[in-house]
């Protein structure tokens, strides 16, 4: 169905986000029809993960990028529960600690980079420095506009060393937002959560799309595109990043590394061991 | 059925793991009639997990060992399963990298311990530096001989910052390691993990058991119990586990916060989003 080709932000275009369907769901009629699909992601994606950690040649680096409520934990959930939590990781940047603020913006992310074999998630990432940053002026704008170029560089160097990465930014309207809130509202396990900033932040909505837009324009590149992923409905959002995920693992052409000792001898040297077990017994 | 009261070692007692039975199922007469028992653990994990990142007021560390093929792996990926990727991590120590050796032996494990409100989970630990340290004489005696103590002061420590440890000792017959072995040699997703030391390590089982023993017997403390788990039936492991980490969770009585904001007043916000919406559309 050429999801990923549809999704994808082409390195040197601008994507206008209202002019993108937010409840876009694909061939898709329902979830119910998407179910089987999602359950043979999952699979697929347990396959490829474990032949990535075996093999050693490749690393994938997932980012997620969205606005309050567009299901960033969700999808960090949905992607990882298929993997094996060895060789896998997901990791969640907040706003900058005392520490983190005296180094330059990549220095607290660089450290979470996948290593051959790994698949690590980022649950927001280095982008904050050109969205929250940029929207409430808290750097001047000669400092966050240079940044642009600096992430495009960096992520560069991390597919120097073997890494994929591909980055999703999950995009709902502001009426599924406000609906989601309201689910939240009467979640008595969710309330704690809720802040009044999450309201405030809707007032910065049009800056936001804004800086959102010059992130996909300026930043998805050849080496690590960004996608859009309308984010209304759940299960479509799930769907797409898994099966974007799925195709671009399935395309490293990864392979089981070869046994490194000679079966014949280790069989001989077990039928030995059950020998000698035996004639313990 | 007082599982957890009857895998613990009791500080300052010492087990015999000869008298072990590696095959114990508890009271459950198959895989079968344990399933909906480990299917309520897998739900009731989650739900703790979750209640221990809102609180922010607890930390657990689960450490596993085992043998090699005991099934180190497998548990991670039970335990795990069950929880959100957010606020977990699993870390596998192995071979020490030669910048590691140029320190003290806790000085590559420390950073992983769990900060307040996270699970931890290591796949082997500190604990190798008096198992296979000592079985090969890695290290003069009296170096390994003094990690005992260190041990238990550096657990004592992480408990100060609110870290529950729960130690697991998985534990199998050499027989059963034969069999996992075997399955190995005709598995071909796994044969590339197959090395001729696992065959010659089973010449050190004897050394690995009297390893073993001493380290349950001198650094199983209140605060940082070790359990042997009979690990021969992949099920009951993993049925024990959760059920341990479950029981322990459960005692630590946590809550989520409190909203921080006042609820009536988002309501308040909420419809006065949803009416500005309207009025835009």
């Amino acid at each position: 169905m050429g999801l990923r080709k549809k999704l994808v932000v082409e390195p040197g275009t601008r994507v206008r986000l209202k002019d993108v369907d937010a409840a876009f769901h694909g061939d898709y009629a329902s979830a119910e029809l998407a179910k089987d699909d999602l359950a043979k992601n999952v699979v697929r994606l347990a396959e490829l993960q474990q032949k990535l950690y075996g093999e050693k040649k490749h690393a994938l680096l997932v980012v997620l990028q969205g606005i309050d409520a567009a299901g960033k934990d969700g999808t960090c959930w949905h992607v990882m529960a298929a993997m094996n939590p060895q060789g896998t990781s997901v990791t969640g940047f907040k706003q900058p600690t005392a520490e983190e603020h005296q180094h330059d913006f990549l220095w607290r992310v660089h450290p979470h980079a996948p290593g051959l074999g790994e698949v690590a998630v980022f649950n927001r990432s280095h982008y904050e420095d050109v969205l929250v940053v940029r929207v409430h002026d808290l750097v001047p704008k000669e400092v966050w506009s240079e940044r642009y170029d600096i992430i495009n560089d960096f992520e560069t160097l991390l597919t120097t060393a073997g890494v994929t990465i591909l980055k999703f930014f999950l995009y709902i309207t502001p009426e599924e937002q406000l609906a989601r809130f309201a689910q939240r509202l009467d979640d008595p396990a969710r309330q704690w959560k809720i802040s009044e900033a999450d309201y405030k932040e809707r007032a910065f909505w049009d800056q936001y799309i804004a800086a959102y837009e010059d992130m996909l324009a300026k930043c998805s590149t050849k080496h690590a595109p960004w996608y859009v992923i309308p984010s209304n409905h759940k299960w479509f959002r799930n769907l797409a990043v898994s099966k974007i995920i799925e195709e671009t693992l399935d395309e490293m052409n990864l392979k089981l590394p070869a046994p490194t000792v000679d079966l014949e001898q280790i069989r001989k040297d077990y039928h030995q061991a059950v020998k000698a077990e035996k004639g313990k017994a």
